[in-house]
């Protein structure tokens, strides 16, 4: 990724609206909340809140327009393609105001891009933004996605969107960045809860979070601290560690692990 | 599941609030969005709208409110649990303006499943609801979710959550099922847009998606019709298939099958 400018202390913020109804219905399990939230975290972006709605042109404008004034970012998934269904990018004209109609530098990518009558009038729907919308590149399939104040519009095939997504980090300021340290022990929840809420109250600029799981046929927790000091965050974990330990766990430190989500 | 009444017309809503921090940052991959959005759907209710939010009572509170007076139900996920950051249950509260405390029918089931000195104070926070709440029954870990009118607590982790949910749908009444067929083929999006835009007109009572993929090396889309008329669904396919085997496609219709997300 492409160096990024970051504020010591700010606390940066985003949203993301899903837009798409096979999300809604079952049909597509979304995979871009965690791959997003996961990306502007590494930014010093915090994902803050994230909307799913339908293929309904007041629901997309609804979301994106309380959003856009409520975070530094927003983010756009799904709704760019070719066919009737897409109708994202009319919504975001919509929801600023602005003229909608064909972008003559998105025209110009997809002549290239297409064989000699290949240009179809579905793909020339791909061509057209908000008006003076900023492309974003496409280095998978071409048809660009766009960026219009902190808004940007990507598309919902999660390998197209990391690649254009890994394009746009350099128009994205980081805040501070969190730090994450995970302990984890077989201590269950029911034990540990009375302690930890002690420990939240010491350490009131850390998050704590508690994430039960069963292994081994036997209830545990990971315990997540998360913080933006690294000497907070260190001396939060320490004391945790120290906790897990008098409650007869045996706790393990990780720095990196992530949980799945079918625990 | 339990039998569950049908009404033939009526178009039946959902809402889901998806509650927790390791959602938004990505630590977590959510599960439960996809389950309830398909189990849904087979009673015949719509899930319309999904928020995720953070671990913060106003942002809860906000989402349940604005949810649970948009559509006929709404459920959330998470924050139920025994730590101080399983907020969900005040928040429930504190949205419909409900005393909180503890629920002596929790409280009995909880003290007949813990030994004598388990149940601590922490797991005694799994025990409150707000004043009046119908318990859900957890037939995994015991700790039961609620219902407040409208509104379905239901517990983040995946397993127990689908095994609770199980338990509720004799409370849900559905309204006309979706009826859902795909066809797939190798015909581009941009050939077949066209083309369907038109179609999409000549069945205004159909959901026409158009869903892309690459596969051995090829583009293709699967085009999902959905519709509450048997009837019209079927007349909406075979004109579907049609049109792609006229693109020189060689289309497939699959009434099951369900996409990747990652495709």
């Amino acid at each position: 990724m492409t160096e990024n400018p970051k504020s010591p202390t700010k606390i940066v913020t985003a949203g993301l609206v899903i837009i798409g109804n096979e999300i809604l219905s079952g049909r597509t399990r979304d995979a871009n909340m965690q791959f997003l939230g996961d990306a502007l975290n590494t930014l010093g972006i915090r994902m803050t809140e994230v909307r799913v709605v339908s293929d309904v042109p007041e629901a997309i404008v609804e979301a994106v327009n309380t959003l856009r004034a409520r975070y530094d970012y927003v983010f756009t998934t799904g709704g760019i393609g070719p066919t009737h269904d897409d109708i994202t990018s009319e919504c975001i004209a919509q929801a600023f105001g602005l003229e909608f109609g064909l972008n003559p530098e998105a025209v110009s990518i997809l002549e290239d891009h297409y064989a000699e009558g290949e240009f179809t009038e579905a793909r020339q729907r791909m061509a057209k933004t908000p008006q003076d919308a900023i492309l974003i590149d496409n280095p998978v399939s071409k048809a660009p996605g766009f960026q219009v104040e902190n808004v940007f519009v990507l598309p919902g095939v999660p390998r197209i969107m990391q690649a254009m997504f890994g394009g746009i980090t350099h128009r994205l300021t980081g805040g501070a960045p969190m730090i994450s340290r995970s302990v984890t022990s077989h201590v269950p929840e029911g034990k540990a809860g009375g302690p930890l809420t002690e420990l939240q109250e010491r350490y009131p600029d850390t998050e704590i979070g508690s994430y039960p799981f069963f292994k081994d046929g036997k209830p545990g927790a990971s315990i997540v601290i998360r913080a933006v000091d690294s000497n907070m965050a260190d001396a939060a974990v320490k004391d945790v560690f120290e906790m897990l330990t008098s409650l007869g766990g045996d706790p393990e430190i990780d720095d990196t692990v992530k949980s799945s989500a079918d625990k």
